[in-house]
């Protein structure tokens, strides 16, 4: 189903992605309504209509399909449940497959691997003895993960040389878990790509991230990496895009390596089924930020051109960071976002803030 | 009063311009509640709260006031009373003033001549009698325009030679007039600036403007005039800014003109207090929107950098225009803008179409 301008998007979840897409709905002629359990949130501001219940509430969820000509999500910890039954009422785009697929880590990294795709080593691990023969297969260091709900780096535990490896699964919990071996990276990247409901891909430029503390900290555009890497990381975006039959906006979290003979890689680490903080840049420093590009595909519109307009510089603000608007706000070549949380919590993602660097057109 | 982050920015008027104001209130993390007295209107999708009332209705005002934290307008008819109602109440910025000012061609004119600014010659007319008597003194051709409630062309009418000086009186109905000697201008152009409550003035690049039926049609950014011009421009904005002791974003709208010397001047048109059409290119053209600025006009913050990111062009979709949506979205160098108008209506603006060519840096 195509959109005309005025039809309503209804977006499950209602944190800082789901109050830009809002935004992006709002540039382009179209209306959102936000469903999300909280009854505070940085999206509702942002959107003509809300629905505040519980993604298990299928009164409200059937009410929701009604109001709405097309559903998504802007987190990957919906349940798959959810949008299965929404999907029964309206088209959801992205639909469950990738949810579902995104919500458990081995079943995601099986995905990638089945594609061909370099990932780290990894292992399923049910119980404590099956971690300790994992251990001894992968070697150390090793990271041990939740299968399920993890994000900003809960969820997962480092195994090094003279690691309890018993202490480190207690304290995960008993759910399923999986152990991947470390991956000594040179930086972290990722693409993020849209592909439209008549499977047109497009892609930004590379991003380089910057982690503290498992957050996103920094991004740059382009990422330094070589023109080969930059290819392949394009086509493995195309891949995943094409194998899920997805429709939207996609991130693909990458490792660059460096092998011995000095030449570069990727390691494909992991998907977001949605719009990602890695290109929060394109919002200034592309022709189309990654919003609209959303919007543009799960409404069945032509992409728009994903072209940079600058070297892009993005940092998020973390916590007391956000303590700084005033300061951010009186330097002129700085862009302020905010997402409207009155509350200022450590690690919390409060806005970010992006710096444009003019390139000559000659040069690009 | 210095807002801060989370503060809730009260709109008086429900057009695009509100929306776009309301979008640029959620990028700084701000929330916007639109007081208006339309059960439908643009800028309503786009606000965490909205008030719809008659501006001349004061118990809605007295509830709207106690809601928000600053109130501004986004269209110059608003009741001047409704906002002296407010500005006992809460800070109503820019002021009572300059909407009175420019609400009165008659009034702004004049406070513009004893600024010492170039205008056309105008006579206030009171009635056919007076008209007569400004037409001899004015000479032919001259416009006739109603003091009040014009915008776009309306109620205002050329008198030629050869027309019949009664019937058009007529036609514009009996409200007193203002007659204006027709100004042989170049071309047209408009300067946007913004005065933050420090007193700070920043303006943006000048834009050059086509009017068809007037109603803008078209707007490039820089506009061909000279330095001089340009600067004389910014002189012009800044004395009036000053003169008001206003706070906010105002637009000035020029004449460029040619002596027979060849020489380029400018003649003040009128002003209007609010942000305006022919800078919707600052959206993706500037470091900072016009929407944007006002905002940190209003909320007591330091003004953003005015810098523009390349050669802008802008159009309108007016009426019929807006069914052309698809093909705009198709072309890879347009940003399409469309304000949630459901029905298309002739002479209705619809949306706007921005395109920015890029510069080199060594260039600007």
């Amino acid at each position: 189903m195509i959109l005309s301008p005025g039809a309503t998007i209804g977006i499950l979840g209602a944190g800082q992605l789901g109050r830009m897409l809002a935004i992006a709905a709002l540039k382009v002629g179209l209306r959102a309504h936000i469903f999300a359990p909280e009854a505070e949130a940085p999206a509702y501001d942002a959107a003509a209509a809300r629905t505040v219940a519980a993604f298990e509430n299928e009164e409200a969820l059937a009410r929701f399909a009604e109001a709405v000509d097309v559903a998504t999500y802007e987190f990957e910890n919906v349940p798959v449940k959810t949008v299965e039954f929404l999907a029964e009422r309206v088209p959801v785009r992205p639909g469950a497959r990738a949810l579902a697929l995104t919500q458990d880590r081995l079943t995601e990294k099986k995905f990638l691997r089945d594609l061909g795709m370099k990932t780290a080593a990894f292992v399923g691990v049910e119980d404590a003895g099956a971690l300790a023969r994992a251990v001894a297969e992968l070697g150390r260091p090793a990271i041990l993960k939740t299968r399920r709900f993890g994000y900003d780096g809960k969820g997962q535990s480092l195994i090094r040389e003279g690691s309890n490896v018993a202490a480190v699964h207690r304290a995960l919990g008993s759910a399923p878990m999986i152990l991947e071996s470390f991956v000594a990276f040179e930086r972290e990247a990722s693409v993020v790509a849209a592909r439209s409901l008549e499977g047109e891909i497009v892609a930004f430029d590379l991003s380089e991230n910057e982690h503290e503390k498992h957050i996103l900290a920094r991004t740059r555009a382009p990422a330094r990496v070589s023109a080969e890497t930059e290819l392949e990381a394009r086509r493995i975006a195309s891949t995943v895009l094409e194998a899920l039959d997805y429709v939207g906006v996609l991130a693909v979290e990458l490792f660059v390596t460096r092998d011995r003979q000095g030449r570069e890689g990727l390691v494909v680490n992991e998907i977001a089924p949605r719009v990602h903080n890695s290109a929060h840049w394109t919002l200034e420093g592309a022709q189309t930020s990654q919003f609209e590009q959303h919007m543009r595909a799960i409404a069945g519109w032509p992409l728009g051109a994903p072209t940079r307009r600058g070297r892009a510089e993005m940092h998020n603000l973390i916590g007391e960071d956000a303590a700084e608007w005033r300061d951010i706000l009186a330097q002129p070549d700085l862009c302020l976002h905010l997402y409207g949380k009155l509350e200022i919590r450590p690690d919390r993602k409060m806005g970010h803030v992006t710096r444009i660097f003019p390139e000559s057109p000659a040069s690009e």
